[in-house]
């Protein structure tokens, strides 16, 4: 059984990722490209500036693009993937859902809302039947279900493996986050060579709230925030692709680093063809991992840790996760092949 | 009075940097310049690889380059610096105060020996007296003054500003920083393009260690280190210089952001000639400081903060200090002028 | 007596650095900063985000922008300059000289046009008087001088001190040139981290036409082109500032290494308050000049070569200036003083 | 048929790529892997630091490195691979030639002497049998075959496209060269970020020579050089992989851009394993090719050209190939093929 898919700001940076993820996928055809008003009526090739490093797929590069409303994209589509800019998203997924359609969202936007489901399927599954809540509540045929902040994914997994056994209390984290994140023209060469940014506007508020929720207990009407408390500093620098991010992590329970390496290492999958094997892998060496030599790591769908210390009440590691990959493109296909296994399509 | 000075290590990173420094200088003049035994008897021109930015002083240029020995330096030679390789120092800076030589040094090697002071003179000059004690102990004529690590040093004077008034508990730390603090080839550009490394050895324990000595007390016989927690977690980019650093502080006393800046803001200077008159420039724009854009603030001798927020039990920030001059060379040359205007030379 | 000069573009990198320049400068004092409509109005500091590493001059952050229009700019405004936009150069530029004021441009509007005086001071300021010309033929009380394209200024004048004595016949010339030529935003950091890009439109064109022009003669009527070829090759590379050149210079007399050196060597400058003392600074070392440790020569107004190897017919050898400076405001700055100079004010 | 191969040098930056090359290899299999006497003995994963994208093979990993002698390499090794440095080479390499060996080289020395082949198989394959002048001056059973430098590889195929049909008189070349070039720590990141350097020892003589002798003929007996005039100037660039060269070809016969393209375009590969089927991919884009969007062409084995301009005498083009693929393991590796193929083990 194919399902039919379509993809909302198709031209992006993350939409381009979105396409190499989905051309060729095992359950899902690309059957519907959108962009802006003004690219509309335009092949995928001219309208895209396509600067992912494996070619254009050759039939994707044909593909006319299609503005982004409802209205454009064939009825007979199953599932949607959005990557549009948040005010964009903010406006445009609703119609998509009222109209019927399954959407899995990587924009920012309505990712705390109450009756949103938030989910990094390794993590919180089980959240995406808040989508039940959600149908009651807005009157939907379709659905809108989240993933988080790439920054946010990249610590979460490594995180959860801590919580469950170790109960978590204070997480403080620093990232050192790489310029895709802000898309193809969002940080210039001139503020990012022989420099550092020390601001992301908005990031650290997503980290602080967003973690808590992917983090939090479902009960089948609500979600309720994990209690332990997130403090974030993000930062921009020169790297391309990957997340580095140095984590502190108290812990109501008295934990080693041995027990963190072997919560961590132990974490295992989900029955979905773009989960890896291995989410988390432990590296050894104390300079592991390093965005340009481990962002790869399970086809960029893995999360690698390393550099484990002992602190006073837990644990210190530093995490990382290939930003568009994991952190957007990824998760929303990733999320897509969630909503098909649980039948919401 | 003209001091007479000798350089230890002259044609290193930091020996550069202490050459800019002193050439001219209004209180001292290069005497000695020293290095491996192997380019003793050339001049520092042909010894060095020249690499700071302005050119190499014409009469530093022709000076012939001793043998880092007591026996090469001559007897009028007043002060000491020291930028050696802590292997090296951890021999020679002994030697040369059994001498009688005064020795300020920026090398690591015993920092936190008990009978060493460890000074930012505009954040402790009072523990230079230690010199006192250790003169007893140990019988020198001489003395051995230390500086703190760079990444040390850029994070204590805000850190100071806040534990008078508010009482450090809690202290997490994140540094980004620059590849000259490695020395000149101390990161590969293999290792740092398109790249980030998690861990430079030793640094975490020397931020969490030398800190708290430095923010500590010292009654006249010993300095009683500080009793906040501090965890650091150090982290090399692609910068050249500049060390930018994420801080979380929670204090004992209710703080606001208003109050962390306004301490920070109202630090006075020290009467020393290479100490700034603002030693901490507070920034209100969330995106400064920046390595590029700060590191030179105040000639290099300034620390930059900004990005303030309040968490629950304190406040972060961001500050910024140019590594090898405030963080090395600018240091050991203002605790030369420390220990001339104490009394000690 | 002191000149009151404008700046068109005020708020662009190249307008910073002009800012940098005139604030102070000798003869010069700013009496009117404009940009675009939009920002008409708004203090400068509000309207430009400076990036120049100088703090921005008090009283220009608190001077108020102006429409770029002749009306807009107060009378007493004795000298224009410009770094707009070409398009916007192309149509503003003869407003402000059918309005009557002088204008040094460094856009590139125009510049091949035969009664535009194309300038540098020191390779060719005798074409200043093509203004003559220009005013007869279209009838200002103004006039529009020029200076050419900063890849173009770097290496004229080596070749210039070249093809008096030993006659230019063919020159190929290869660029690495920093990302601020483009402008703050003109190259994306996606675009150049772990990359080059080998293509910089028209710039090829523009080096291969206004070497050329400089190069050229003028004997009281027009200027007759410099009949040497010409081939450039252009590449934006991942520095922030100097323009760094491969130059193979094929000459009809005989030269040697020794020759050109000499040549370059001797070139002597001219009385102009911007004009460095060397015009060219000959390196010995091979592997100089670079980017970093040389952009800065001669306060960024100097040009320095090396790397010099005879080859079949002529010579080769690098050069490097300051592409923001020498190569653009403060060609435009020099240019200004030869207008005041020569009575042109 | 297996060919049992030895790796000397097997832990270097390029000795790496060699090994990402052989496991695995349609024909060969790796028998014996050679490192600096200090490393004799301990296994292959703690002699390297394994810097390459994709994870070590794991039998690799446990193999135990041997001494770069002949006594060390079993008897029943077919081929050798070599990419020591030079002045190891020199010693070396005539060792194992001596005692049968056969030695595919990616060592600069003893390329250019007259009874060595020095090739690129798609190129010119037919030197291949001057080993049979190397034996008989020689006494050698084994034979040593060279590859020429990286940045030679890069600018040969385009070149030898146009000399059969055009004639080549004169070639000028400027290079934008990767850090990997020079090895692991090669260049270190001070000298590197936010900078070039205009000159890699030795370089520019290599590329003048060399693409001679690959474009020259081979009578049975010797090669004579082409006599196409080359010029080159070489460059450092802040890239990890992969060699740009802007490149200008003077040719006896007219030529015109669709003429050059044409040539290129249908150059046809030959058939070894290693071989891509094209050899030269023509970009149409003006800005392409880029170091990191086109460096993995065919595997890293294919050589882009684009951005061509007619000339006064010819055409000017940007090539590219991967410097430590095609330019340098691949290189050793398919001129290992074209041993086999031959006969020669």
């Amino acid at each position: 059984m194919t399902v039919r898919v379509g993809v909302l700001g198709a031209t992006g940076a993350v939409g381009q990722r979105l396409i190499q993820l989905l051309d060729p996928h095992p359950e899902f055809e690309i059957a519907a490209l959108t962009a802006s008003a003004s690219s509309a009526g335009e092949t995928y090739k001219d309208a895209a500036k396509w600067r992912v490093d494996s070619p254009i797929p050759e039939d994707v590069a044909q593909t006319e693009v299609r503005a982004t409303e409802p209205e454009s994209v064939p009825d007979d589509v199953d599932l949607i993937f959005s990557s549009l800019p948040s005010s964009v998203g903010a406006e445009v997924e609703p119609e998509f859902c009222e109209d019927g359609y399954v959407v899995s969202s990587n924009s920012s936007n309505g990712r705390m809302d109450e009756d949103v489901p938030l989910v990094i399927p390794e993590v919180n599954a089980d959240h995406v039947d808040l989508i039940e809540v959600q149908r009651d509540e807005r009157g939907w045929d379709g659905a809108l279900l989240k993933n988080p902040n790439c920054s946010t994914i990249t610590m979460v997994p490594p995180l959860a493996a801590l919580d469950g056994e170790f109960d978590l209390t204070d997480v403080h984290v620093s990232t050192l986050q790489a310029v895709s994140g802000a898309g193809y023209s969002g940080v210039t060469s001139m503020e990012i060579i022989d420099n550092a940014i020390p601001h992301i506007g908005g990031e650290e508020q997503k980290m602080e709230s967003e973690s808590r929720k992917l983090l939090g207990s479902f009960d089948g009407a609500e979600v309720t925030l994990n209690d332990a408390s997130v403090a974030a500093s993000c930062n921009r620098i020169a790297t391309l692709d990957g997340h580095l991010e140095n984590v502190w992590a108290e812990t109501a329970e008295d934990i080693t680093v041995a027990d963190a390496e072997d919560a961590m290492d132990t974490v295992t999958g989900i029955d979905l063809p773009s989960s890896p094997e291995n989410l988390i892998t432990v590296f050894d060496e104390p300079d592991r991992p390093q965005p340009r030599l481990d962002r790869n790591i399970e086809n960029g769908m893995g999360v690698a840790v390393g550099g484990f210390r002992e602190t006073d009440d837990g644990v210190q590691f530093n995490c990382l996760a290939h930003n568009t990959m994991r952190g957007a493109a990824g998760a929303s296909v990733l999320n897509g092949e969630l909503l098909s296994q649980r039948g919401y399509l």
